[in-house]
């Protein structure tokens, strides 16, 4: 994906909210996601976020605003997912985008035409309930930042927080793609199997230390067959967008449960999955290269080594996870930062996250979720979980009402908001995923 | 479920085969497939096997011989899965079994209805192509035999081969569903990063201990919803069916990648399941009670206190694995076995695996797949991978003509087996899980 005409800096939109300062939706955007109108019993169908308003991409396609290159993926838009679209070459996606944003020009033909049938084909936001972007067959969770991994190592390792094989492997687990919730779904705190002693005897019981995990999440296109590995040169190919993920963690349950075979009942409760995609051609500007790697870091094995320019490298995205808890609420206070962190400081680029993920013939499918694990930095105000904030509890972290939290309390929403900026584009941002946690049910009998 | 008259042992068919002695698939068990005649352009449908033939079910409710209750599950058998059988309530699999029996059998007006749609109703096995039997949207894969755990457990650490949560927690871990493949399909040899010294580096190249893993599959049927634990007393009803599952894994990548989120590539690469899903009706007469526990084992915590009768509890399934290497297919030497277990051996029942799942809130859907973990036992010919019959390669096994073996090598070919057997019941069949090894790819550049 390369940077053009639908980048430019001095783009308008007929659509007035997209020319908004603060808006996450301007016409250098153009987002996917799945809509219907509110209480109306329509289906869902596809949309593109512009401003506070959704362009409606079924409607559009019926009304013969998708012609030419685009009218493949116009016909993909009248579903309840993207992955219809998601499973088109890349150049289907490219026609969309060129198009969707000549439709919301205000100094074009075609941006007459839809502004005449803009009670067809736009809608509020306010005015729609959102879904998933996609069906999800199968979710991988990455560990891809160093600083996490250091940072959760040195609490369990203090001596040696790294395992040897951390810069040699994208290290990474299969996640549960059934509890995967859209942004503004309630999360039920979990019960589950806690032990104060390593040893055990464990008791069954709501969990003590529900964390959040701020991750982007990477949605698959059009996939790869199953014994097929994909060159890192080419896996880039197969990113079709981005969306915000948190990964929601219940860390008593995970500290007893997760050896031998790793996390399971502590994190497979609920994650959550913002609904508007970024794609991956809308990030072009803001790739910057290849990830960084410290001074005697080993070089990545050959089938990892990404020889490809700034175009396909890693994404400098900013995520920033803000709590708002009852109290904040209900005195009126707004969210409070709690982390500001980047895409950038992955230690392993998108491309070779997919390039490990089927380097053994494993498939890929369209619509495939691959979480990048914890975006935490070097920083101390760069910590992607309350794991790492707090110290495992130890330090607990201090709101601005006075109220202290080492996990999340009932009650508490995790606010994830991430955007992009550079000189000379629009800043590009992805919407909020938002979660509050509300209490945990009574256990079953 | 419980016994009735589709297992009664005097039931005959019209159908000869199914009387055959050494048939698995006898009028009593009646397992659900999905099938579509080979070389006809013909649609995926559901259908029963019966003796060295297939009822094909979408067919019957064709012909109008599946009326009242078993018409509503007959309209879900014109299906490329059984997912739509699955969602049903066990009353209409139960409706669906009854009315199939009296198809099938050779003293019944429905069995003579049948009998002369015979050139619409019943196909050849040997003129159809099988599929998966459901799309899974999940695959969970349990750790639930004792014994596998403590031996695999004694290679890595002699002195205390169980951790101390593994009498407590049922573990499990998310395994990869995109992979699933069904039974025959060759298995590419995968490729991975693999490390001599624990402390790296490692080295990107084909696996050289590519392993099996015997292992049951339960499969999902109407399913829980998010945030709902489903009590123990009630798992049961959720278990449509079983069938085989080899969970192939790379014992080389496993050991240098599975720390500290668990196994991924060293199982993505593909994990065979059986045709035919024998339902949990059919395995009714092999219930034998709640899992056995040794003296001075803990006993299970309340949410999985396993209350119900022997109705629900362990099933009896003997579990055999042979393997044929190229050397006896060449000299025509058949299959040689290399273990025999039970599963009723497991240390949790489906019930409580299923009760565990759930006890976090997590759903499961219609056609999600709990694999049981290797099912093993306490004695040696009853080790169901090649890791334990050969002590991680230390001890190779030798075959009938004198071959050994360490791990799997190209070309051999794992065949599981299982059936339950009881007096005053007919035995019962899964058919086989079959899958053949093939030589890695080229790596990619």
């Amino acid at each position: 994906m390369t940077v053009n005409e639908t980048h430019r800096l001095d783009l308008r939109s007929w659509v007035p909210s997209a020319s908004d300062a603060d808006t996450d939706f301007p016409i250098q955007n153009l987002p996917l996601g799945v809509f219907r109108p509110r209480d109306a019993g329509e289906s869902w169908r596809v949309g593109i976020a512009i401003g506070d308003r959704i362009l409606d991409l079924a409607a559009a396609a019926r009304s013969g605003l998708l012609d030419g290159a685009a009218s493949r993926a116009g016909s993909r838009c009248a579903s309840a997912s993207l992955n219809g679209l998601m499973a088109l070459e890349p150049v289907h996606w490219n026609a969309l985008r060129v198009q969707s944003s000549r439709l919301l020009r205000a100094d074009t033909p075609e941006g007459e035409r839809a502004r005449r049938l803009e009670g067809t084909v736009l809608l509020a936001q306010a005015d729609a309930e959102l879904a998933l972007p996609a069906v999800v067959g199968d979710y991988t969770d990455f560990y891809a930042s160093l600083a996490h991994a250091t940072n959760v190592g040195r609490l369990f390792r203090p001596d040696r927080p790294l395992l040897p094989n951390y810069k040699w492997v994208p290290i990474g687990y299969h996640g549960r793609a059934s509890s995967l919730v859209v942004s503004g779904t309630p999360v039920r705190r979990p019960h589950g199997q806690v032990a104060s002693d390593p040893e055990g005897p464990p008791t069954f019981q709501p969990t003590a230390r529900l964390d959040y995990e701020v991750e982007a999440g990477f949605l698959v296109g059009i996939g790869s067959a199953l014994g097929d590995p994909v060159p890192v040169s080419a896996a880039g190919q197969l990113l079709f967008g981005v969306c915000l993920l948190n990964d929601w963690s219940a860390r008593d349950i995970q500290a007893w449960e997760y050896q031998p075979l790793g996390p399971f009942l502590s994190k497979s409760f609920a994650s959550t999955l913002s609904p508007w995609v970024v794609t991956a051609e809308a990030l072009a500007p803001f790739r910057v290269g290849v990830a960084r790697r410290a001074e005697g870091d080993p070089e990545p094995l050959p089938y990892l080594l990404d020889p490809i320019d700034q175009a396909e490298g890693a994404i400098d995205i900013r995520f920033e996870v803000s709590l708002r808890t009852r109290a904040m609420r209900d005195s009126g206070l707004a969210a409070a930062r709690l982390s500001l962190g980047t895409l950038a400081d992955l230690y392993w680029t998108p491309a070779q996250l997919i390039a490990h993920h089927t380097s053994n013939g494993c498939n890929l499918r369209p619509g495939d979720l691959l979480g990048s694990g914890t975006i935490s930095g070097a920083s101390a105000d760069a910590r992607g979980c309350l794991l790492e904030i707090t110290r495992r509890g130890a330090e607990p972290v201090r709101l601005p009402n006075g109220e202290e939290r080492r996990f999340l309390e009932d009650g508490d929403e995790v606010v994830i908001r991430a955007w992009c900026e550079r000189d000379g584009f629009a800043r590009i941002g992805f919407g909020a995923c938002t979660g509050m946690v509300v209490p945990a049910s009574r256990p079953s009998p």
